[in-house]
């Protein structure tokens, strides 16, 4: 089992950022993430379970099957998703890698926010596409730390995101990665490869979206990397302290918040 | 009359250029850009025409008006226009910020690439909300050269963009205004400011915008200022070859291309 060391954390901090985080962006996000009644789909790198649950909702017909590496993570998805009220999951501890399933076994392969923490990308969507059937579909969302940007912008809010980039890239994952979708699933010989990106704009005519992206998603992503990026010298405490305050200040009436997720499809 | 210095020059490349960009464009930024029949419209900086030969085709039962300070760019602009059949434009030399006309004497305004290019743009959005009638609308679109990232990626890429963006900061403008336009129009006064991005995301399942937006219309602009970034020591001749060679290696077939304009509706 190839062990993935997750950049953001288990703390229930980081657990609450990913509820807001799937909540915030599920109409974006998964508004087109629809399975045919009766289908058998494979989430892979489930968590806690945050876009299990909405995978879920909005497919009650389809047949879930959900892994992921860690054991508590998949306790904790798994009473989120009773808790939900929804019966058509299943959990089983497995790497990505080594998926203990047939070849060829699943209609559809889902996976969101998994590929940015892994250093082997094409060869983890080898490994998803082997137990994929012929003509079924793989989903691939991820988002692309590069492609944020904000108004007004300071140098120190560009030097602390930097550094979610760089304490990411450290622990063998990519956050630019969602430019990359379209050459790693052809990589990975998927056919018909489209991808679509799901821009957030956020101003203050959108006060749903500042407090549910701009700050409890994004800010608190960056905030929760503090610790590893002055323990490593990336940065010191006054220039990280100016850039998390010139984030914030992007949230205020006058400001504006960009970031885009990626969403791919390709065809075994 | 405000003299504008424009960034991109008048040669034929660049009118060719603005050719290429509105019409790969045209459904993305103007598919919303539609007025009732008989208003009066008014288009501020015309330029060349690109925009306004769109304008009029997608609402031949309006009146536009288009204004411009540059004579030769309005000839080119009426023939243009001609050519293309629209019998619904008149055209005006005249400056933004000294516009010949009354009070509220239109129902919409519009403009294009324009704003970017002004050193006081609430200034400027000022000057048109005088001549817009109560209730009546303004419709600014505007790129943003900081929502530009390419895969692969490399620094001399970033560099000569830059290089953009410091030479158009010289002339007095603000290439990142995209990001801008909510501020600025809350700024000026307008009501229901609404902000819309519009993305350009570019692979090579889509090669139209390849050719299109990626080569004529993006790293065009940026060829365009070679000489001006060389002889103001913004970079060294062999950086900008390399990096413009960058930005041409992510049009090919594992590469792609991101970009962002952005859509304001306001009221007066």
């Amino acid at each position: 089992m190839t062990a993935i060391r997750y950049v953001h954390g288990y703390s229930s901090r980081e657990r609450d950022r990913l509820t807001h985080q799937a909540n915030t962006l599920s109409e974006l996000l998964h508004h087109d993430t629809v399975y045919a009644p009766g289908t058998l789909v494979l989430e892979c790198g489930c968590g806690t379970g945050a876009q299990t649950v909405l995978l879920a909702s909005r497919n009650p017909t389809a047949q879930i099957v959900s892994v992921d590496v860690s054991a508590t993570s998949l306790d904790q998805a798994r009473r989120r998703v009773e808790a939900a009220g929804h019966r058509n999951v299943e959990f089983h501890e497995a790497s990505i890698f080594d998926l203990p399933f047939d070849d060829e076994h699943f209609d559809h392969v889902f996976l969101c926010f998994v590929l940015e923490h892994i250093a082997a990308p094409t060869a983890a969507l080898r490994a998803m596409k082997r137990v994929l059937r012929r003509d079924g579909t793989i989903t691939v969302i991820e988002g692309d730390h590069g492609s944020w940007y904000c108004y007004p912008h300071t140098p120190e809010s560009s030097r602390v995101v930097q550094c979610l980039i760089d304490v990411q890239a450290r622990l063998g994952g990519d956050s630019l990665i969602g430019r990359r979708l379209y050459p790693l699933l052809a990589e990975a010989e998927f056919r018909d490869v489209r991808v679509s990106p799901r821009m957030v704009y956020v101003d203050s005519s959108r006060p749903h979206l500042v407090e549910g992206f701009s700050k409890n998603t994004f800010i608190a992503m960056v905030e929760g990397i503090r610790d590893q990026a002055i323990s490593l010298g990336l940065i010191d405490q006054l220039t990280w302290d100016k850039g998390i305050t010139d984030l914030y200040r992007a949230t205020e009436l006058d400001g504006t918040f960009c970031y885009t997720f990626f969403k791919a499809l390709g065809k075994r």
